[in-house]
């Protein structure tokens, strides 16, 4: 029989995940916080609860025989109790106990001889003024557990701001460390898929666009040279390895000032950096992280376009936005509109994402965000 | 608020359109008559039990808003019971009435000046020995409703076998009619998609395989003349105006050995010529469908490739097919896998396709036919 997935969350990645179970006729479970969460809403098993309570856990186990995650903050002692419940993991605990905090993930990679910012553990306000005057200021502080999307994040930019930096973040509570501040050029991401049968394969680099630590726009292929995008490709692979990692794993990377390409973070889930894959490639990042927790053969990773071009929606305002907010974006020629039905985002939330294909990347870009542009635009105003 | 979508039909299509669903943030309930049927298995919001059961419309009715279909034998008696719920109907009950009843369909649309081949009401085995005298044998003769798949038709070869022929077909109880044998060279098909809004757009017109009645095989775009083509496109846009098709109307043609398009049937839903259009062209049937149904634009029907090939997975035994058995198929590079997790059918139905796209029709269609030949030779024999 074929194993049942179960998926830690109830996300837009958990509802990308069941849109590409279908095809497989892969049974999928989802176990989601809320019943109106975005996977919740359109799962046809679903446990909804709490995944600290055991109880929850357990019943969800009862369903699955494979874990995967749409979410690398699950923490590493839940895992735990899944696998003593005989459910195989992917990733597996030792990978996401890595992974979930940031300061040791970057430490193993260092250890492995990967270019990573130059880090250090913050336990004092003090320990970043010694820093500063070792590296330099700005420095880069960063919470070492549940941080995202630019959240648990902050540029200190002199000794005078180290304590409210740190307390901003939660010092003392919550553990912090230190990256020397990177002049970076711009931002590359890859995704790395390695199945339990050892088979492995590589997306493309893209070109990530963060303008306020929220990704805003992916361009595949990454528009560098020849040698960037292979740099790029070795480092992402020999950080799954480092990290051990197992389905599938996102790297984020800096191209930097200096033409250096270094690790920003690995994320062992589907990453947004990957959405363009959908409509983009022969096999989806959603496709390919099933097929590789299965142990099943791996599609192929590559561009059936010239170019794919992704923009996230992010919400403009607070409330409630319905599905019928899209019709507009529709009309537009050559885009595929990606909804997640959150029923109640925050402004600059991610809550869909439109992706466009074709030969030319800065056409494809064009289209892609006059289409977001205008959805944006109907949602904050109320009128197209 | 958008719409809820409510499909009639726990099948293949409903799986299909459910996975179309998804992205556009959609809310779609599924009314299947056994809970392990291929949609029923994936369908957030399904009702069980049969349509024909006025509570369960009913129960149906109460969380949907607009009904299409994916499966034109539903009774045009069950829609106008949910018309009198004030649900709307995508297509009309007038236009499924018309469609339902083959010699009805074919009626009107010869009165419609469409080209049809020359059909009679078939009352008694006399009347096909009539026909005989008068257009010479074989004769086709068909079931008036609940054909599918190259069920309910028989070619009659002469007057002796036509009594015979009337009662394998189910007559007297089940009423009949005739075709003239039309020697054909090709049979072709596409898709008409016409909104709510009266918005219209047609799919590329594709080459349908049919050795035994049920498609294996379907080629888009199909590798005939333009004037062919542009005749065929001609034809089924006057069809769709002919029955006042609302949603998606399906028109199979014949191309005669003598070089003209005859309309063989019309299906007012999702058809299976059309599944290539989920990887082929940049709006699939499915999503158009439920766009058309919604009233939102209707997406680009154009192929995203110069070549998509879709075959199907005719089940090869009676057994419980798991989808482990897609595994080895996975491996073939470039092909898409559907499987549609049909928990028992019969030999030689449909229970998966596989979709190859490319830049040359026939490297396209070896790739994926070697594919589905792996698969079924798997399936058989129960090794790779």
């Amino acid at each position: 029989m074929t194993e049942r997935i179960g998926i830690l969350g109830g996300g837009q990645l958990a509802r990308m995940l069941l849109q590409a179970a279908i095809p497989l006729g892969v049974e999928a479970t989802v176990l989601a916080a809320q019943a109106d969460e975005p996977a919740a809403l359109v799962a046809r098993n679903l446990v909804v609860g709490d995944w600290h309570d055991v109880a929850v856990l357990d019943q969800f186990a009862a369903q699955v025989d494979v874990v995967i995650l749409e979410n690398e903050f699950v923490g590493a002692a839940k895992l735990e109790h899944l696998a003593r419940r005989h459910r195989r993991l992917v990733p597996g605990a030792h990978t996401l106990a890595l992974i979930e905090d940031k300061a040791a993930q970057k430490q193993a990679l260092a250890d492995a001889g990967l270019p990573v910012p130059p880090l250090a553990i913050i336990d004092h306000p003090d320990d970043l003024t010694s820093l500063g005057e070792q590296w330099g200021w700005p420095i880069m502080l960063k919470t070492r557990r549940n941080g995202y999307d630019g959240k648990g994040t902050a540029k200190v930019d002199n000794a005078t701001c180290a304590e409210l930096a740190c307390r901003s973040l939660g010092w003392p509570s919550n553990p912090l460390y230190a990256e020397a501040w990177i002049p970076f050029t711009t931002e590359l991401a890859t995704l790395v898929i390695r199945s339990v049968t050892g088979e492995e394969c590589v997306y493309p680099v893209v070109e990530t666009i963060q303008p306020t630590g929220v990704c805003r726009v992916v361009r595949a292929p990454a528009p560098y040279a020849a040698e960037v995008i292979s740099e790029a490709t070795r480092i992402a692979q020999a950080a799954a390895q480092a990290v051990g990692s197992l389905g599938i794993l996102a790297v984020e990377m800096f191209l930097t000032s200096a033409g250096r390409v270094l690790i920003n973070e690995l994320a062992p889930r589907p990453h947004n950096s990957g959405h363009y894959s959908i409509e983009g490639c022969y096999t989806s990042q959603f496709e390919n992280a099933i097929r590789a927790a299965l142990g099943w053969p791996l599609g192929d990773p590559g561009l059936r376009h010239q170019a794919a071009v992704m923009v996230n929606i992010l919400a403009p305002c607070q409330r409630q936005i319905d599905s019928t907010v899209i019709a507009p974006a529709l009309a537009h020629r050559g885009v595929h509109v990606h909804w997640y039905d959150k029923r109640m985002a925050r402004v600059g939330r991610k809550i869909g994402h439109i992706t466009a294909v074709g030969a030319d990347l800065a056409e494809v870009e064009a289209r892609a965000q006059s289409a977001v542009d205008g959805l944006e635009h109907t949602m904050q105003t109320g009128h197209e």
